[in-house]
């Protein structure tokens, strides 16, 4: 269980996902990225134990799933839960601050700014 | 000057603003905390050495405006700035977040959920 600081919301929401790599990799798995061999080539160049320390993190938090998809050795797939979803909105608002004061960034696709949470949870839910 | 990881503007605001307690801070000075005293007493217990860091970040970055409110010992207050005020969708997204997921959040007054970074921005912008 993560120690909240105090009742603050925006300081417990730091508290789980205050860092700059959490939402950076939560961010590929959004957009199809889901294994960790895929995972590893975002152009951020993340570590591998970075990698894996932040999946275990994301996993733990219920933020992403984890499902075999080959046998010998095993191997996972990482999907979005609707916890991990709901933070679309978050990283929404960070694009927007930086599209108005950090010039040449890449710019994303349209769809992405405009999403819902809803459009991205997964099935069943 | 902020050495970006990549030209993902997701990364790029986390380049600056990414760890637990830059955004705690910025919270703090939002509702009206602008001394350096003031903010060393904020619930979630700040060491000053991670405040004084954080105010020079903040500063730095061009979030914050630093005034002096006192000589001898020269002491200062700090203000959003525009850039800084524009990072309330950021907290406010946390904010819906948190409530969704984390039981026992403090309640925060109902205009600071809806309000925009206009009605915060300093004043003669």
């Amino acid at each position: 269980m993560t120690d909240f600081r105090s009742t603050c919301p925006i300081a417990s929401a730091l508290d789980i996902i205050g860092d700059k790599w959490t939402l950076v990799v939560l961010r590929s798995i959004m957009v199809g990225q889901r294994r960790y061999s895929e995972l590893l080539e975002m152009p951020e160049r993340i570590s591998t134990n970075i990698l894996a320390d932040r999946l275990q993190l994301l996993e733990r938090e219920g933020l992403i799933g984890k499902h075999p998809y080959q046998q010998r050795p095993q191997r996972y797939e990482y999907t979005l839960t609707e916890k991990g979803a709901d933070l679309l909105p978050v990283m929404q608002a960070l694009v927007e601050w930086s599209y108005k004061y950090i010039p040449g960034r890449y710019q994303v696709p349209e769809s992405y700014r405009t999403a819902k949470p809803q459009d991205i949870y997964p099935n069943g839910t």
